[in-house]
């Protein structure tokens, strides 16, 4: 059982449609091992920003000899080709639209730009008609560079970083979750480097909320009450103990989060 | 590994409810080495049409032996026996309730009229009490004519086909994707047949919009402009690239989308 | 393949975010041969009664030897620590926060006061950081007084129970599934005995809306109609045959439902 091959799955789909079935049943068609997991397919449409947070948050977790297959804006363009990644032993399939570079730490080694025949005449959905053949071709422990050619690059696409002033940190918020916790570009590290054992306070809604502690989990604070931690993401998160804070507090994504000292 | 027996699921259940859970716990338990894949359970309830749609696009794409399981409607009734069908080496189980007929290009050739006592004496879950169990007597390579009498064919519900009049298609839309894209049910061979090599025009929302050339792919065309093209299910489709048409065009279901030749 | 290991996952968390996939990975890098079941992810946040009849009315379906992992409210406290149950073959791993008092019928006999050592310096992720390393435990079969201590009890949580007088029980709505069909905590074997062969009344909406049979399927009524029946999970169900009960009746969770002989 230990040589089942796990397939994740990362689309702004939805699960309603035909096509995630499509996908699976090809997949199990060309695999019949797959042990196919969906990491999310609720990726609000073409955001690859989104897909890259979720993603980048979560394939570290999965064994050596995963495939991801990233069906998000796959369509193969001139500027934007199909790739296929190999990096820290797992395997990413998708279309180099700059959603790759934001997953990474550093730029991977292994890329390959895919030269693969698809198996169908339509345009429309090279997740099944392309992807899946290569992941075939990787499950079997096939020579990659059969596939595409080593290329040096990713298409670059840059994240907005915090802007860091002395004593001030000015970040911004990229995600909402399910739970309504808001999640800034605000690392942890950034935050140590720049404020140490030095006293001060997180501004929220301009100043309208404030915050001047940072706990380790929800839960420290009495229900309801707002919260500064760092999440797994290892970035800063304001949450609402029990509550949703971005409908409480009226946040939206890019909204400003900006930290001070506090004199 | 490639002995795991894959079982497909779609229902209007939705994912919340212990239902799924339910049926899937059932299944492990009659056939442990499921591989159980879970093709939409967001169906709109009750709607055959919808279901058919979605598993009729989706099936093909799995291997031989699979065992589609159809929660939709599923209680037995004089009019809507349940059935086991076995059509292109996979199999499928249901109510006769209309769907089955949709789902298949010919009646198929081996239909059983199932006569199976059901595990349980409620009268409200047949897919866990009758269809688990027929589909371990189908994994276990068992007869099928144990499991009922063969019948030559299934009832009819006859889905709305276009109307062509010389030089001109008027058919509707059928499904509203993800994406809002608008999938009508006037197919690429009819559109082939009916206007060959002449010019056409493609009448939206009673003329409101107009297109007049079909692409292979959404990025054909610019971002937020409409495009029309022949999808992976071989039915014209009205989209937006990167957009939303249905909301933007104020489209729905049943709505009339008529081709005619453009002088 | 009957080796496979069962887990199935019960939680808040929605299916968007990064945090069910990073479980997922987590669980097959400890755990390769997890055969991953999701019970359900859209549990309203922080729900326990919610969840624990979703959970209630599945687990016995499946095989012995599965593991249950419940993420919701799963951050140890010192009135809620961490448990492993074993109960009927089967192992369920979440906090004691007064849910899984509600999941058996009787306290079960085994029951472990988890002292595990989490694999992670963060304290907002114990479900990934605590439990798959318990379920890992549990599927190498090793003693699982190695996990913490036997403890004899749960912490009490009271379901509300129907109020009971001669000739009328007064129960309450629990919970409304996806088609707006309306469960109550009304049982079976409590209307039977307080009317058995007597004429009753079921009272809906304050009297506005009244039952006077108990069917055993939805389709025994015309579409449209009002039903009355014991669902699988042998409570007293009001739905309306192809409708939206909840939604046609304003009803809602804790409102009164009433039963009453009828002259």
């Amino acid at each position: 059982m230990n040589e089942m091959s796990i397939i994740t799955l990362t689309t702004d789909w939805g699960t309603k449609d035909y096509y995630l079935a499509s996908l699976k049943g090809t997949i199990l068609k060309q695999i019949p091992d797959a042990n196919i997991i969906d990491v999310s397919h609720e990726i609000t449409p073409f955001d690859l920003s989104e897909a890259s947070y979720i993603l980048r948050n979560s394939w570290k977790n999965f064994p050596e000899g995963t495939v991801h297959i990233i069906g998000i804006s796959s369509e193969a363009s001139p500027d934007h080709p199909h790739l296929l990644i190999k990096e820290k032993g797992q395997f990413f399939i998708g279309a180099d639209s700059g959603l790759f570079c934001l997953l990474f730490d550093e730029t991977p080694t292994e890329i390959y730009e895919l030269d693969v025949i698809q198996s169908s005449d339509k345009f429309t959905f090279s997740t099944k008609d392309v992807f899946v053949n290569v992941a075939k071709h990787i499950v079997q422990g096939k020579d990659l560079n059969i596939l595409g050619e080593r290329i040096p690059e990713l298409t670059k696409r840059t994240a907005f970083q915090p802007v860091v002033d002395p004593d001030v940190i000015k970040g911004k918020i990229i995600y909402i979750d399910h739970y309504q916790n808001v999640v800034t570009n605000i690392s942890e590290s950034l935050f140590k480097e720049v404020f140490g054992r030095k006293k001060f306070q997180i501004l929220v809604n301009a100043g309208q909320y404030k915050i001047t502690q940072i706990h380790s989990s929800y839960g420290d604070v009495g229900e309801g009450e707002l919260v500064a931690l760092f999440g797994t993401d290892n970035l800063l998160e304001i949450a609402q103990n029990r509550g949703r804070a971005a409908g409480l507090l009226g946040l939206e994504l890019d909204d400003v989060v900006r930290i001070e000292v506090k004199e």
